[in-house]
């Protein structure tokens, strides 16, 4: 059994007890907010995770891509969110032989041409989809907003092998926040606008039984949410700097590190590390730094290129030796596990389990 | 025999007809201008490249890893140039089992320790080990400068084992620059500082037979350099908007594309794509945009998620349908074929082979 210091760096070490501490803290805050958990599983990318969510009481989970669902479907899960609007023949084809295999699809949409896929795929398979609307609640990525909430709604009620199941949102301006007030108010506005939707179909004679919202940082304040249903977490379970920064963990329940290691001290104000931006990704920087060094809170990863980080020292102490090995917790965590064919599973410091990513890459 | 128009987005789609041309002319110019040519392969990390690249006159090929060097070993390449200083036993063992298989390695160093780190290799494989000194010449990353480089030199020509071949640079500070003259004096004085280092080596009795400079740019502008014997370029293979911008190749020079869909236009002001960050990496942006999309200068990815790519049009024309397929060139192509498991080979339109990226992830 090999210890984290028989390993080359650059490598990705997930702590495992601090991954099931995260999980159960997140089931116990939707269990106790009478929410549904369907989390989202782009962030770790491996289906054991995601049946452990289950396990804990998850619905079932949520995925970004067509692609994402095979791998989970072939893992043995049925029930899954794909949380993107599906176009063309060939994704209605697609879906459909999924479904055929047993998958229970959900899928978000904010078109009638997406609405057209599905169908398509609903009459191939000869089994129903399921359908959220995509609601613009201010991050002004996909949504609808307007009228053209219910018309889409209206439209998917009538629509042969699709059933209206609600709504959802993802209010990812959340996201940079660090004001407690602004981030509440962005998660109270969001649950209002999906509400207001969900009284406008009622109006028209449609009831719903999902209205679905995204995110960590929301997910953590389950206080301000009246009207949904469900929530969609994904970074929860390894965290990142981004969350950190949000207040809505601590560096500790960060169970995600990059471990790297000084290769070069050119000079006295700087070192270089062996992770670069194919280990951290160049997401971000936030606070001029593309990560946190663990302990070293002086240390700014300043700059980055692809097998580079270079370190500049701000306490003008602290500053390593070459062949020192650093621990950095990234800004974002999901794009960094995408860069990784596998991360390292520790329990107790000790190495237990190589952990493949099994659905990165691929097409929606 | 599937067309482009036949698989599902998003995907990377090389020209190989632009790379033969990409790599035919890069083989001229250091041709003409008397420099070896020693491509860096992390741009492409596809063993069957570095061979075309060696067939066609580059004397081999340069990596940034450990397990780079591997991967190409495996495939029949043996003289490589690890262009990152090692460090640490683990290291030496690593370097002395693929010289013990046939590795001819060269490696840059910019310190003692790394120095004896290759000593070491050296020691366990009973081979010599080729070594240059990196030299900062004003990027600032890895590097020594002033009479850290003479004191270095000396070191490793009194190093059993080791062979002082000579001095390396990577200016990268190059990059982001589209004022020709700016271009013209990084490059003259990257090579001069190596010149005036060489010279200094002389004094003190060692002659080197290697001056390596880096960089795509650089070595699309040779008529500047006078103690360069060697160029490592990577990203010509491929080439991408950053090199477009600096003025050294065109678009039509791009070989690689993200093939992508317009999956959502949920207002007049924008369109949602189907390749984020985990397609295009966050990379940039340059000129506003994270990529350029072929054919639609008024277009820009202003923002990037995920699986997202926000769409905002500039010129009030031209604004797509849902289904409408996008080719979108990266800012930075190394980091975009770095996120594929595979890419798409093609000639003439036509979908000629799948292409694993066999060198990707891998530790130092």
């Amino acid at each position: 059994m090999s210890t984290l210091n028989q390993l080359d760096t650059p490598f990705v070490a997930v702590d495992l007890d601090v991954v099931e501490n995260n999980l159960l803290t997140m089931q116990k805050k939707a269990d106790s907010a009478c929410l549904k958990l369907r989390p989202h599983t782009k962030t770790h990318k491996q289906p054991w995770l995601a049946h452990r969510q289950h396990e804990l009481g998850a619905i079932s989970i949520t995925v970004a891509k067509l692609d994402e669902a095979e791998v989970m479907l072939n893992a043995g899960l049925a029930d899954i969110f794909i949380a993107y609007p599906l176009v063309g023949d060939s994704r209605a084809h697609r879906l459909a032989a999924l479904m055929v295999r047993g998958l229970i699809p959900t899928v978000s949409i904010d078109s009638h041409i997406s609405m057209k896929t599905l169908a398509q795929a609903a009459a191939l398979a000869q089994k129903p989809v399921r359908v959220l609307v995509e609601v613009d609640t201010g991050f002004h990525r996909c949504g609808l907003a307007g009228s053209g909430v219910t018309d889409l709604a209206s439209a998917i009620a009538k629509e042969p092998g699709l059933e209206l199941a609600g709504l959802m949102s993802f209010a990812g301006h959340i996201a940079g926040n660090t004001n407690q007030d602004r981030i509440a108010a962005i998660i109270a506005e969001d649950d209002e606008i999906l509400g207001r939707h969900k009284d406008d179909l009622l109006k028209v004679g449609l009831e719903i039984d999902t209205v679905s919202v995204g995110g960590t940082i929301l997910s953590h304040n389950l206080d301000y949410l009246k009207y949904a249903t469900e929530i969609r977490p994904g970074i929860y379970v390894f965290n990142d700097m981004g969350i950190v920064r949000s207040g809505a963990a601590t560096v500790d329940d960060c169970a995600a590190r990059i471990w790297a290691t000084v290769v070069s001290r050119p000079g006295p104000e700087r070192a270089v590390l062996d992770a670069g931006s194919k280990m951290l990704s160049t997401d971000g920087p936030l606070d001029g730094s593309y990560g946190y060094v663990v302990g070293h809170p002086g240390w700014k990863i300043a700059r980055i290129s692809e097998e580079h980080a270079v370190v500049e020292f701000q306490d003008g102490s602290g500053a390593p030796d070459i062949g020192q090995r650093v621990q950095i917790i990234p800004n974002h965590v999901c794009t960094v596990i995408n860069l990784q064919n596998s991360v390292v599973g520790v329990c107790g410091g000790q190495v237990r389990a190589t952990l493949p990513i099994m659905a990165r890459g691929g097409t929606h």
